[in-house]
């Protein structure tokens, strides 16, 4: 039997690591979402980098960028961190370099795990597929909002630990796991509405960009499943069914 | 309008410590249930250390030491960390130095907190009233295990929240009180089954310490207010009505 763990910030990682993990690294308000979108708009690769500084070094060197802080797209990059900015005349055969607030703060934290994969609403069937086919362990990383816990990373992580616990090949001991079940199934019911009063969707509001909301919370819009080839640093799609 | 916060481990804290704020410490599972146990029992004051090399250097110097590690008593020790160690026989008057697992890197954490409580089921509404007529947010630290994320503090934090949100006086933002609340709700109509499905009454079960449970989860069965004391590095009992 495997084990689900859930992680609840990039920062409590450390106490939740092991060996011969698969971790899927979750930023649904929108870092994950946009990328299952790039790759499934044609981009051919994603690297993903912590700072600004280091998306403008790239940016110079004339390559596409996508960087976001609190929401906003950042003044010198080609795309925010909107899944709707990801278009295919944009994106197709291209590699992008990503920064974000939280999402790409999240891969630098499991960077040494043994698999990296992107999980979304937008893919979740094909990360399902992904994790049942591997002989892996299984922890769910929540990007969180500047570490700080958040629901929406939460919910999806309890939607994916209940998926893979009706596979019969995954068991948990952890309570990170039984309160994300917990609170997807008091969510399930009227997923948009229960998110419409979580703290990020606020965040989005406030600064007009929740027009990707409803996207962000679609089942299996995509079947991408971007997966993290260490020997060149960079996520490339492994997946297209 | 004064706000609450939730912190699901000590090593979150920095990200949502703020200045002017009540830190209400929680390790329900035993820590602070022992703490408000031994002021109930008469103790006259509790100093918190974070490691077992101090604690050991204060058992030298001939004062009275509880010092757990992983649910266990440590061999050096007068106290473990169950509540009904500290009988009035052994604690009255008595100063008592207190090293555990959890609750004490908790204190450790937050100790340039402003103001730092200790807040149990067993004193809740004692906590209530003093977080009530002070000034001041609230931050409900939880302990957690090994800087994981728990459920029996968790739990907690919902229940204290949801006191204070009656009151009118306080308001909240952060999704992680939402979750701590709605986690609450669900457990509230049968406490003690609920919590017997978490991961840390598993532990004490391994481990022949689970007796204590029951007291752990009973609501305000002491009228004591442990409160840190900058000046002199311990926690005082300032109530007893």
């Amino acid at each position: 039997m495997r084990t689900i763990d859930v992680c609840f910030s990039p920062a409590l990682f450390p106490h939740y690591a092991t060996e011969d993990s698969i971790v899927v690294i979750v930023d649904i308000f929108r870092a994950t979402t946009s990328i299952c979108a790039a790759f499934q708009n044609g981009a051919s690769g994603i690297k993903t980098v912590a700072s600004i500084e280091e998306a403008i070094c790239w940016k110079e060197k004339g390559r596409l960028v996508a960087a976001e802080r609190d929401t906003k797209k950042c003044s010198f990059a080609d795309f925010g961190n909107s899944p709707f900015d990801f278009t295919s005349d944009k994106v197709a055969e291209k590699e992008i370099i990503f920064t974000t607030t939280n999402g790409t703060q999240a891969v630098e934290a499991a960077i040494n795990a043994r698999e990296i994969i992107i999980g979304a609403y937008s893919n979740i069937s094909c990360v399902f597929r992904f994790l049942n086919s591997n002989n892996l362990n299984v922890i769910i990383l929540c990007s969180g909002w500047n570490n700080r816990f958040c629901l929406e990373d939460t919910i999806f992580a309890g939607a994916l630990s209940a998926i893979l616990l009706e596979s019969n090949s995954f068991a948990f001991k952890s309570d990170s796991v039984s309160a994300a079940i917990q609170l997807w199934q008091l969510a399930k019911p009227d997923l948009n509405n229960y998110i419409c009063r979580t703290e990020h969707y606020d965040r989005l509001l406030k600064n007009g960009v929740e027009n990707s909301v409803e996207y962000c919370l679609s089942f299996d819009t995509t079947t991408v499943l971007p997966r993290y080839i260490k020997s060149e640093s960079i996520f490339k799609n492994s997946m297209n069914d």
